[in-house]
């Protein structure tokens, strides 16, 4: 079926290729959606209604601890190792499965180093020493008593999207395998500026190296100023305990930092004058430049967005109206705006963005697109409060070349065939 | 060992018996408490460092779909059935052993009526239809390209707190027995007002009612204003689809109203012109008032706080700071306010709200505690932006007697005695 015209009387265009004004995303705008007759092609009238097998008999019981349904299964991390290094790979969120914000923690995306320690906590202590007048040690009782705070905040890995965008042809996949290292979660903890205080930073401490009690003892040097700032060791992951794959029993949390300096299963924080050049900060985690020069110690996520409906490997059934959707988010503070084309980037529409919009952290945004039925090409790009947007994946190819690994957050595009489906394209 | 007052210069009391003021645990406020020593009596200097055994050999490996750890297999929803009927019952959420606002998937509260039926999504359909011009009927996938909406809301039992709160002696046991049926999720559907305005409501409508696909057949009506005001159809909980007995694969969800309302594996909404009646709003969730008369159709959750760390069943170690924290929500909108008591409501403090203050939603607040050694009676109480606050247990039982089930939001007190040990107390 052909969209009738007609029916979309009143909503005006907001850039070409059949994207309509973000109005019908905000408070009362999306009765104007209804009044398009979006799905009347789609489904049957009203039928006599049947009693299906699950009405004549009772349910299943109360459970303790609930999980998915069985039609869900399909729904999990990509797991992805490193050949002959037993625990060493990451495993990825599949961001074109879930909607809203929050990552469910079963699906919150992994980066090991040498697996998931099991730690009893009973037995873990945290260690502050170095350039402080108190070293100081933590049992888990004794840091349970400590003030919280709580914040919805993402994670993502320093390599997330790196590879997967720089091939010379654009690799193929669903969304989470490309760009599935980025989580965003509710973490409660403790701020770090109060054990800090407690333990009393000498003059001329300028840096903390941070270290896991994983087989890889992950170890990173953290300016001073961002501890002191709005770092935590986080205790609590979406209401409950962090999982093992997430810290269990606690880890360091740096919002809008390069997911690896949140050291997880952190057991020293030990307090320096300079970093520490770990392993972890040198041979891994710098940014290597056209030219040979690397960039080291850079810490920030840049502004990012990625449309997760429609995203490669869906199909477009028909044309007609759609949702498109997806996140963006920056380290730098909050997302100001989200705008999309339809047409390879000729013409931009202003996405709407779901309230609230909170710093260093997932925003779902969605505009509504009239697709008709021709090869369309969606892309979208973020902007943050500090004025930052997304590089061209030519002008980040300038800069890094085609073979970094590391903070690549190009605009990325997906193609819609005239059939309806969708692939990753470069433009 | 006591408090050395001199460790708390420069932080002045808020109210009797011990309670801070708020700024510690707003911006940059934390640092005081640093200063105060909070916990330096409890924790060893640091010592040499040891290699625990979970640094010595590689971890697990990536997962599919993580759980929790092995160590926090007691937190669990607390599960509690009627006798001899399959099915029908409740778990509460265990909100003592849970920080922060949200409650993750598997462990939000569950009362079914006749057990969690197992739906096939290819199978389940929805149907609109009575008042309106044109009834439709949704597959799954029909739905699923509808515009959607994200929001961060409590959904509460409409018995919550009810009988346990109204015995002669106060009951004893963990926080979540008594008050554990609130949950808070981020959800994300479609708004209700698309729908409806793509069947044409007739005039004369007035309500709506709501059919699941249990073997209960859980019927509700709601007013028409309710549903094109802030309903949706809940396809996505926390970021994942609906678990199953969350109402997978489709479940109303109306913000601030009593939880039953919000008909779970809805198949049916018929539009009237007077509500239906239906066995769920007369024999069951009326309030019976004292004299006989009772109130029906009685929607809104009113404003509500408990205090969930200390706790019954928790012990205070010893005298020294504490964080007192717990939850305050409104089905009427924001919390505007928390306050608490370390006197038994002789004097009150302001608590620490963590922001974003959202409407409908679960509000964490915070207040640090100096706990002198001697018995101390905990109270909070909360107020909403329409100005309500919470009934004391006696003015409640002037107007509802002793013996109602619903709507009981009364201020709730804990004690602590002079060896730390809290217990549920009525003041």
């Amino acid at each position: 079926m052909k969209p009738e015209q007609d029916e979309l009387k009143g909503i005006e265009d907001a850039a070409g290729n059949g994207l309509l004004h973000r109005r019908l995303f905000l408070q009362g705008g999306a009765g104007l959606l209804a009044g398009a007759g979006l799905m009347s092609a789609r489904h049957a009238q009203a039928a006599p209604l049947t009693i299906p097998a699950w009405m004549k008999a009772p349910g299943t019981h109360m459970s303790p601890y609930g999980q998915p349904s069985s039609h869900e299964q399909g729904v999990q991390r990509i797991v992805g190792g490193t050949p002959n290094v037993t625990g060493s790979g990451v495993s990825f969120t599949p961001l074109e499965r879930l909607h809203g914000t929050i990552t469910p923690n079963g699906l919150h995306f992994e980066r090991h180093h040498s697996g998931v320690p099991q730690i009893d906590p009973d037995e873990h202590v945290l260690v502050i020493h170095g350039l402080v007048n108190r070293p100081l040690k933590f049992t888990m009782d004794a840091l349970m008593r400590y003030p919280t705070v709580t914040r919805i905040q993402f994670l993502e890995c320093s390599g997330n999207s790196g590879r997967s965008n720089m091939s010379p042809e654009p690799p193929q996949g669903p969304l989470g395998t490309m760009h599935g290292l980025v989580s965003c979660s509710e973490w409660t903890g403790i701020p770090l500026s109060v054990l800090l205080d407690e333990a009393g930073v000498k003059p001329g401490a300028g840096w903390v190296l941070a270290e896991g009690a994983d087989a890889a003892a992950m170890s990173r040097s953290i300016p001073l100023e961002k501890m002191m700032d709005d770092a935590i060791i986080a205790l609590y992951q979406n209401g409950e305990r962090l999982r093992p794959e997430n810290g269990y029993p606690m880890r360091l949390f740096l919002p809008g930092y390069e997911g690896n300096m949140s050291v997880k299963w952190l057991r020293r924080l030990k307090v320096n004058a300079e970093p520490t050049m770990t392993r972890d900060e040198t041979s891994h985690y710098t940014d290597v430049l056209v030219g040979g020069k690397a960039k080291i110690l850079t810490f920030p996520i840049g502004v990012k967005s990625v449309i997760t409906s429609p995203s490669p490997g869906m199909n477009l059934p028909q044309p007609g109206l759609y949702e498109l959707t997806g996140l963006a988010w920056s380290g730098a503070g909050r997302i100001s705006r989200v705008e999309v084309s339809a047409d390879g980037g000729a013409t931009w529409a202003e996405a709407a963005l779901n309230g609230p919009v909170l710093s260093k952290s997932f925003t779902r945004f969605r505009l509504a697109w009239r697709w008709n039925g021709a090869p369309a090409t969606l892309v979208s790009r973020a902007f943050d409060e500090t004025g930052a947007g997304q590089p061209t994946r030519d002008a980040f190819i300038a800069e890094y070349g085609a073979r970094s690994n590391y903070h690549n957050n190009t605009i990325q595009s997906w193609g819609v065939s005239g059939n309806g489906e969708v692939t990753n394209v470069y433009i």
